[in-house]
């Protein structure tokens, strides 16, 4: 049978050497495409892992050349980029699926307010799926674009999601303390990126600010059926990969046990193959490398606490975009993920 | 003028190596002896770092001899260990600096309590004198016992000590999320502790039940004037060493921005030699290696967030001690911290 | 199709994790057995990261409960723990993947000296495979036990095999200097392997008395033809996992040039999957989680160097173990390790 | 007494962060200026450690402001820049201590054909002292310029030194293996430095080409009174600071042991307050943070094996560059150092 052919937009970042670890991996997908605006060497010198196993040019593609040669897209465009050269190959029938904030939010105002620039294709906000499949499955079986989840977001729903479907909890008193290895940051050269600024050494960073708040609150909300807001306090940790999210929350019943959270936890997730609901406090090593998610949840006081860990590059980014991409062409779900 | 002569009780560990290199530039003190129950090799062996520095032999002394050499002793031995070393020697006029939890408590049941052990030295509890001479300086001039504060409790109680000082937050909602390097797990060899099982990784431990917690929420009772609790989370991170404690309190005035909360950190701790307020976000590599907290706050939704750094081996740990020591003996404060 | 069934001898450790996440990507094994001689917990309790994945608990299993559960065992006890248990399986039509230096060295007497005991299978030693396909394929695939490369030798012996099977070198002027991440040091309890013992640092270790000194010259000189020595120092170096080894010989011949070892290197290897030879200077993260070695080369002054990184715990280890398992099974060689 | 002023030059990196803090400690000096060609922030705002230490602004002073204002410059500045700016401030009376490599090596020809760069300042090459204190000290008291070493050839230098004073090694057969912490390369936001780039991983660079070998060899040819030639490999480990060299040698005289060698080095050094010989394998961490260098030998086979470590950062830059400076202006040698 006949593989998928894809694209890499943008493929010279570490989303996007992980997603082509993950690709050549999959037995139903053949990367016909990697792109770069500036940069004509092969991918494989690039990102050095990749050699003898995808030596091919990065070239700069436009629409109907990708159009062309694909089935569907992987955009590892930075924001507004994103939403400049999805449409036109969305128009002719390539399937996209998004790593940039672009279509994560749901109107072109929010997106003007948190990214201080118009949105290029605001017509399309509010209609977007967001690529959450433990959330949104079926959506995203019948969608042609996909808005890949944040990777703080991510590790943030998740565990709150049933806490606020059950309406357990209280909707505008959630903290949510997030610690990320650096990673997450890009592969651009900055300053504040250095080695030697990040390596023996935490530091929190966008208290109150981050870019992320937006999308939790927005999808938090969509589960619980009405507005709920967060406090997002975002750190930065000495390692490469991993996103460990601490949550507190206020229950609105008492007397409520951790074994109560967690089965509620474990029966909301029963069936998803990648997330799993575990008795002791899960480390970010636990999931490294890997698309699974390890949640666990205390009560402590007045307080439900949950920690989840994932990896911010596979379910945080590009293991998510797969999943994602398994479901919108019908392959099984874990392919490539396992 | 002759030097003060010190001992170093249990001297095989990390905040003794620590505590040895700030005593050694110490223009005032003699090292005249380390102990060890097992260990007799010279403390240079076991500390590498001391090669031709300070190569005297580890010893199992008894207290006569801890006695007869010494004005002072600085105890790294365990909890209940220290407890039961240190009457003899204040007996006979020794004065002693304590590391271990044992003095921490104001009562032999809440020491049972938490450490699942009954006390030592029962009825000195609720008279010793808590080490953090920014809030207990003049009682530490005075005394002849100093319970070294413990690493989390110095980050954690150090901002919050003005907001509950000056009643501005509700009393029992204050949640703490500390993370801390892996030194804070001191130097026994435990699998927990291990390279591979630490690096690159993060996790949350002790959640709601780390024995620093009655330490944070006495310590910040007593400032408060009244009752206080806390939910406190320690989180280990990939560093040697390091505390970042986010604090997230509730504010019992409206309208409150950063910068009051800034300038009421800035007034309280206007004359401290080792606390600067700042206004950007502070991170551990800051202060590694002093005995320096750097403090900033913010006001995110309906809640004050405080977050603070410590190097937890110095001011966490052994900076601390030395700082007491000089206040215990009438030396600069800052002899050898700066 | 049926599966060949496995059972995993001290499945408590680093390299029994590493093969496990391996073996379950396998699509033609079942795990039907993880022993320890203590610990009887689930797998996946030792094991965070498997959970949900792999549940089955530790045994302490008898020679003929093995052999009635299975069709090939991977070894990875500790050395002599492993030539104690082999035999009795290997009678009894089990093959053995054997991960400890038992059956490395090819004679009782040798072994004696290097590990200070006696070989308890020392009939066998002489005959047995050594598992390093890319050198001695065939006879992996018409064995039933397979001695598994040590890690540093498997970095070293790569680089060096095409050198001196060509007679370029001299044979007792070779210097292999290497810097190996700590998970080489096993996941024991050990003040060494501490967190803040390794962590910022690096150090040589067991300089021209490493055990694996032995069995880099046996192995080179069985491909040479004649006797070779190598001088070798081992470097602890403050990483997870990953070798990264430097060599220094002499050339014989005059004027060679850093494309004619590469050319050559190129040649050996031209067929080999998991053999890339580079020409820029590799680092232990572009193989880092894979099988794959890469190796360069340079000619400096009058030295031939050679620069080799390979995963220590995946073609070091695990992943060299599933190789030989395909190659002794008739499987694709490949499977489970792309 | 008055104090003497000094200015730093070019003070928005590590080696000038580090220079600073070791200065502050310093009694007779007087930070009175820190220049930075564009950056006009406070120095503590580009490096926050300093906050509420060092809260003067950067500054970009003409040559006559420097001369009016100092006594005494570090130069932080990069290679050529450096040589432009020192000979005015020499010749009005200001002495000057220079990081980069601009006055290492003696001919502008071969600063040339390794810099390739013309030396902007030649005639004065060939007559700066090298201010290494073990080799150089009188030289160095005596001068008013002293070219700072290079982090490698201080680690490099020193343990080859005895033995080829003593000719006790070949001079054309010298192999050095060195491993250097991350912040070698300075503070610039490259791609090559940043977080997830370095981490977990280590790498070869520069083999037989890099820039501090003709600093090394002229040195070593120096000490030796006679032309020896070395194969430098430097090696990227993911710390921080610390470099670890490895040194390989033929001996001109059979049956030499470690003892021979370790005594010979420690006659060498016996009056040197920084350097330790020790027994065991030293580790970076031992002097991190120090100005020490921790040396040992090994022989192995037919080769001197030496280990030596220092901080890249102290020793290997700012400290030695206060040694210098303590050297050429009558303090104590140790002074601030330890």
């Amino acid at each position: 049978m006949s593989k998928t052919r894809v694209v890499i937009l943008g493929a010279t970042g570490y989303t996007a050497l992980e997603l082509i670890r993950l690709l050549l991996r999959h037995p139903k997908v053949e990367i016909v495409g990697v792109t770069s605006r500036e940069d004509k060497r092969l991918v494989s010198q690039v990102h050095p892992s990749l050699s003898g196993l995808l030596d091919i040019p990065l070239e700069y593609l436009s629409a109907d050349e990708i159009v062309s040669r694909c089935d569907c897209v992987f955009s590892c465009l930075p924001h507004t980029a994103s939403a400049k050269a999805i449409p036109e190959l969305l128009a002719c029938g390539v399937k996209a699926i998004d790593f940039s904030a672009d279509y994560r939010l749901d109107s072109p105002e929010k997106f003007q307010f948190w990214y201080s620039e118009p949105h290029p294709d605001p017509d399309r906000l509010g209609n977007v799926v967001y690529g959450l499949p433990e959330l949104f499955r079926q959506k995203i079986i019948e969608t042609n674009l996909a808005a890949n989840p944040g990777c703080y977001p991510t590790s943030a729903i998740l565990p709150l999601a049933p806490l606020v479907k059950s309406n357990l909890i209280e909707p505008f008193d959630i903290i949510i303390d997030s610690k990320s290895g650096v990673s997450g940051r890009g592969r651009s050269a900055k300053l504040d990126s250095l080695y030697c600024e990040c390596n023996e050494s935490i530091s929190a960073y966008s208290v109150g600010v981050h870019r992320h708040t937006p999308e939790i609150e927005q999808i938090i909300s969509n589960v619980a059926g009405k507005q709920t807001t967060v406090i997002f306090t975002p750190h930065l940790t000495p390692m490469n990969r991993g996103i460990l999210t601490t949550t507190y929350s206020t229950p609105k019943i008492q007397g409520l046990t951790k074994q109560n959270i967690i089965e509620l936890l474990r029966i909301f997730y029963a069936n998803e193959p990648f997330i799993k609901i575990v008795d002791h406090y899960p480390a970010t090593k636990d999931v490294a490398g890997t698309n699974y998610v390890h949640i666990t949840a205390a009560v402590v006081g007045n307080r439900i606490i949950t920690i989840s860990v994932i990896d911010n590059m596979i379910k945080g980014a590009s293991g998510a975009a797969v999943q994602n991409f398994n479901l919108m062409f019908n392959y099984p779900e874990t392919t490539a993920l396992i």
